[in-house]
């Protein structure tokens, strides 16, 4: 598959649009630490026609936030096992994986990248999730690889200056 | 120009007084860091009888705050496109995109960069703004980048060693 | 003794399980900054058959909530001594301290360090505890040294394979 | 002066006992990152006898409440002239400014570093002080800088194994 064919891009949040971060207080709230750079790299999603899908296996309001606000396409929080989530949800929504993109970070990412026409991963991924990669940002989770593997696609394909001249 | 003339500095906050960090919780509040010695910086700018212009596409409480104690000149939150409010802002104050030096990280700031007399960004911007830049700091945003920034103005202009002996 | 041998974890927490960061606003509340790739660690640890104490000198509610959300097997805030607290619950428990892996970054965790089979530190530990310990992890405390630490020591005694495809 | 013959001293707050950081949110609530390990040294400033005065140009609750739980000597906020005030405090308590170490990282600790016997900073100091200072950490601001200077110069005297059979 070249990356020029993708249609759909499948987001991790921890680790991936997050450094891993997980903080909590004395009060029992949670926040999360989301990253403009990556922000703006999903409304560059958009503007290319691409959907954006965010899939993570904990549950957190702060992300179900940041996520309406940046007006991702499909959210879904809570899910234990990501690949076979995407399998029914291909066949649901009629998308074939080849046209999927896939973006995490760790073991539990592993089995969703196999399945996906094109996988990538921040430079501070697990060492299997490096491997498996068709493609390792040079930049850290949380610090703007998601908007940097975007970005690096879109080159390949050719579709970037068209977008750059959309958007300034 | 000679970065010496600058009267006017025009700042971005998400990836330049900050790190691009968007820290949200589960109760719906919204935090931003920012750092001491980028406060100091608008401390010494205003010394150095210039004047600070905070420019973002984003709006945030916390950021008027701050932005409030550091007795910024000018405050606009939630401007979609930066160099269409410049050009207007301009006009009705009568002042010169020459005499203005920009500091900014992504995109949405590059047409605003091209408009004025002096740019700058962080080390982390991304990789069209680091190019159009006339300088990069060696700092990342949030890192004391816009600090470092108008140090290294001020020393090209020759006008450090007097503020210096102001503040000591 | 080798590795393969560890039948029980005992960690620390500020300085190895977070980067060492006290976070404290002005209405009296404390925040932690937990790492995703530490909890799935821990996750890890309990499929591999092994238990995990957490031991601290602190208390912090923050704590004890990511803490029962990870289900380790023990948690002990507040402890001055760790040395001896540790010598007390090995005898109650019947453990012997041989077979356990502790890992700290501080003094206050070198006697302790020296009391059980197998001890390791993240990268940034203190001196003498990185002088000590027989591994040090490449990574700092709250950015997966942990983590990292765990699947070193699985990866040296061969069990790394067996758990992986469990989880994938 | 030898740094063995040091009785007290004088620590900044922002960009010093942390990152700079300064953490503001929507609801008018403000958040400080200190350290477990500059906690750590400041203990071993009150075991080897040394008094510990921090002094700082902002006002932050925050700060109040950990430097309460470390037990600082003394604690003032929002001091607008340092040096002038050192003066006078060296005065009303007999302290001797030789017998004082100054741990700064800005231009507004410049002064000070001046009066005291022994001046240190963060790696990530400005540059003038980093020029001023008898001794630079090889760390940052907020990431140990303290604890790292604080133990070089019980290194130094000699001092450090004695108080490290205390604590361990």
């Amino acid at each position: 598959m070249e990356p020029g064919e993708i249609r759909y891009w499948v987001l991790d949040v921890d680790g991936t649009l997050t450094d891993g971060g997980i903080y909590y207080d004395n009060a029992g709230n949670e926040m999360k630490k989301f990253n403009a750079k990556d922000g703006a790299g999903i409304k560059i999603v958009h503007i290319a026609g691409m959907k954006v899908i965010v899939l993570t296996g904990r549950q957190c309001e702060a992300t179900k936030r940041r996520m309406e606000e940046l007006q991702v396409d499909f959210l879904f929080q809570n899910v234990k096992n990501k690949a076979e989530f995407l399998k029914s949800f291909f066949v649901d929504k009629d998308i074939s994986a080849d046209e999927t993109g896939y973006i995490g970070d760790d073991l539990n990412d592993l089995s969703s990248m196999k399945l996906v026409g094109f996988s990538a991963c921040p430079a501070d991924a697990c060492e299997e999730v490096r491997r498996c990669a068709h493609y390792v940002s040079p930049l850290n989770g949380g610090c703007g690889a998601v908007r940097e593997i975007i970005e690096y696609v879109l080159k390949q394909s050719g579709e970037w200056e068209r977008i750059i001249q959309k958007i300034c």
